[in-house]
């Protein structure tokens, strides 16, 4: 009975809280701002720009610099308080010619398949390398293997995507090991490449490349690394078990170069109240290079560009300093995120909150948090408000790569969850492009992270050093 | 004061029911039925048959036939302790040879643009039509216009699905009247034809066809009816602003021949405990033309065939009988819902639960209900059961229109509600196709819905003569 009486406590203040929130006027504003995306939006333009006019923007590129470039411009053009380029040294890697790769099954009985190298990768040597195959279920598969059956050979980590998992993002993080790690722990053991299963839960032809690392292996012995589709590998799999001593051949020459000059793009509406008080919303500017990089990450900075628009729109003036920051570099290094968040510290800025879309622009489902339990009990007070546009899901979790640098326990963290079942059938892949994306979708996840962003601005986080009056 | 004690009680009242019905019985079984959805399903290689080796199956087609004797023939695979087809006689309607148009605005001076007839039209004269064109918003501007400005003239529909509606079959059902009842109301005033925006939120070149009717319009004073693509529609629309004196011209030759012998397929697994007690999970087989009707209603005849295959591999014995009906005739007369419930009410068999999944094979969001509140709180109450699967959406309304004609004032009917953005960009067109339906999302439809039906069959529901024992 005891427990019971909590529980009704509990829920009885729940139900307060969620009426002094939950008022008419949040509910007429956020009806303004899914409006204003939907009828009147700008993110499926924006995409259409990145995506079709410049295209996949991996740092280094010319295409990350012309993305860089357009979307300053476009900022500009909204009549913000502030807009500028925050400098950021950034890796550059290119893929050079395409990737070429085959299975051999006996003298001149070669099937060829499609790969990618991976980001970060060495080239194989100029004629390639052919060796054998020996096939894995996961870095902890070395060990049992060992040298003897390891060394000279490639291997070929093909622990798939688990597709019982809902959540498609939970099925990529128990398999992304593999890429990543994959190079660095295979040539411990004397493996001369090493080619990986897309991080695909559906089957198809497309190699999906992302980051790989080679952590402090010296460079002399850094060996080369390769995604295959998933039809590929299935093919692979089940040749291999025909015949184990079948030859893998691929030729890829990838090139690490000097860090190049590049940029975070940002754009601020000065808090009216709390002007040294700041809230990011955020997207990542570069992309892999196969596609257009719609989905990762087109798609979170222009929404993210939209959330400022539809409050200049609406007229709405923020208490807070709410940023738009568009980071580069996320895809392979991380430094735009990194970097402001050490200029936020060197400046002393009090960042109270802060947002990223980096899912997909696919339906939103809700947020996931990286918040105390007080700040998390305010936030899902507002659910009600959410009802009507079909968010459901607030967690709490992980938020987003870019603004995970400005975790202090204080600052608030949150990432927009979209619907993710399709999203690794794109994810680094040359299917990332702008037909992938449907508008309403985008303009839906816009509003959803304009509305969230506006809450938080009018009601402040629990832990803000001045508290946030109404 | 007095609001709120009634509102604690009924929380506890609904806690305590949860608790009592979310045991882990229940979660584990879900557990197995999305599994077994999801790792071993046979959903998306059945509809990839209806797809892609059938196609299109139109009330009276030979493909109608052919998905007839295909689905009977895989309900027989499944070991099913009845399978069977039960009679009906079906409208036939053809489309003929393409669709040809175009916008005249001086001699010579001609646009091609994209029509399709809408089902059930009138051929156009063998020469075509060409008149001049009046632009409304919808049925009610007619008398507005009045006789003296719509005779002889071409009435061109151009309502548009609105947008800012967050549930995209709400937007349908703002504007579908233009299309259902545009020429019978037209012809009233005089006109010579009709042309309608297509039921689209997106801006494309595809014409979206659909079901219209002459209500009691003598034979001879039917008048052509097509849809135009959003684009086309945009652009006449823009063009008659500059030259209201244009021709549009269209030929169609469409044609409506007698009635014609055709099926719904029935499944059933018998209960074990109330044989005599009915619930139903179905889709409609039949289907538009100019697609394949993958999403509209390909995925939902798979999906409720599907239920019934996982009950068997998991070797579930419900304790109602169970049936699957793929109905035929949906999209242009209903006959094959009309014929399974006047069958059932001539049996005087007792349906207690019918689903319908006729929302697209994209990600599941929830159910909609037609029952009263006894029957909504229960199902209500099972909520956190499918929390897991982000399954949120629990609504009272509408069910499905093949299930609608059993409503009797005790069955509860049930409509999937999968995500609804991307399905009037499919609906009724050209790009309807198996390549637009993605394999997870029509795999979680079906699990989902195998979920409720198996809640449902546990434990009742609560206006059922004899009460289910636990």
């Amino acid at each position: 009975m005891k427990k019971l009486t909590v529980l009704l406590i509990t829920i009885t203040f729940g139900l307060q809280l969620q009426a002094q929130k939950v008022n008419q006027e949040d509910s007429l504003m956020l009806r303004n701002i899914y409006d204003m995306s939907l009828l009147n939006g700008k993110s499926y333009d924006w995409l259409d720009y990145l995506s079709n006019e410049i295209g996949g923007r991996l740092s280094g590129s010319i295409q990350a610099e012309q993305a860089v470039n357009y979307t300053e411009s476009e900022l500009k053009e909204l009549g913000l308080d502030k807009v500028w380029l925050q400098p950021v040294m950034v890796p550059k890697w290119t893929r050079g010619l395409p990737e070429y790769a085959y299975i051999e099954t006996g003298p001149g009985k070669t099937t060829i398949t499609n790969i990618c190298a991976l980001g970060g990768s060495v080239p194989t040597p100029d004629g390639g390398i052919k060796a054998q195959v020996i096939e894995v279920q996961g870095l902890e598969d070395l060990a049992n293997y060992g040298r003897d059956q390891i060394e000279g050979k490639i291997v070929f980590y093909n622990r798939p995507m688990q597709a019982d998992l809902i959540n498609t993002f939970e099925a990529y993080g128990g398999c992304v090991d593999q890429r990543y790690a994959g190079a660095m722990e295979a040539a411990k053991y004397g493996a001369v490449g090493i080619i990986v299963r897309s991080m695909n839960l559906r089957n198809d032809d497309l190699p999906h490349t992302g980051a790989m690392s080679y952590g402090d292996t010296p460079p002399d012995q850094r060996i080369p690394a390769a995604a295959i589709s998933t039809n590929g590998a299935d093919f692979l799999s089940s040749t291999l078990k025909i015949l184990p001593t079948l030859k893998f051949y691929f030729k890829q020459n990838c090139r690490t170069f000097d860090d190049v000059q590049s940029y975070n793009v940002i754009g601020e509406i000065t808090g009216s109240t709390y002007p040294d008080k700041y809230m990011v919303v955020g997207g990542h500017l570069d992309s892999w290079d196969l596609g257009d990089g719609s989905h990762d990450d087109g798609a979170g900075c222009v929404q993210s560009m939209e959330v400022l628009r539809i409050f200049k729109e609406l007229n709405y003036k923020p208490k807070h300093s709410i940023r738009v920051v568009l980071f580069m570099n996320e895809e392979n290094g991380l430094r735009g995120g990194r970097k402001y968040a050490s200029e936020a510290k060197l400046k002393n800025e009090e960042h109270i909150f802060a947002l990223e879309s980096d899912a997909g622009g696919f339906t939103p489902r809700g947020f996931s948090f990286d918040t105390d339990a007080e700040n998390f009990a305010q936030i899902e007070s507002w659910k009600p408000l959410f009802e009507p546009y079909y968010i459901h899901s607030f967690t709490k979790g992980g938020s987003g790569a870019d603004i995970g640098p400005l975790k202090d326990g204080k600052v608030v963290l949150a990432g927009l969850r979209p619907d993710s079942q399709r999203y690794f059938d794109h994810h680094h892949a040359a299917s990332d492009t702008f037909d992938a994306v449907n508008k309403r979708e985008l303009e839906l996840g816009a509003a959803t992270m304009t509305s969230l962003i506006y809450l938080v601005d009018k009601y402040g986080t629990t832990n803000e050093v001045t508290k946030v009056k109404n």
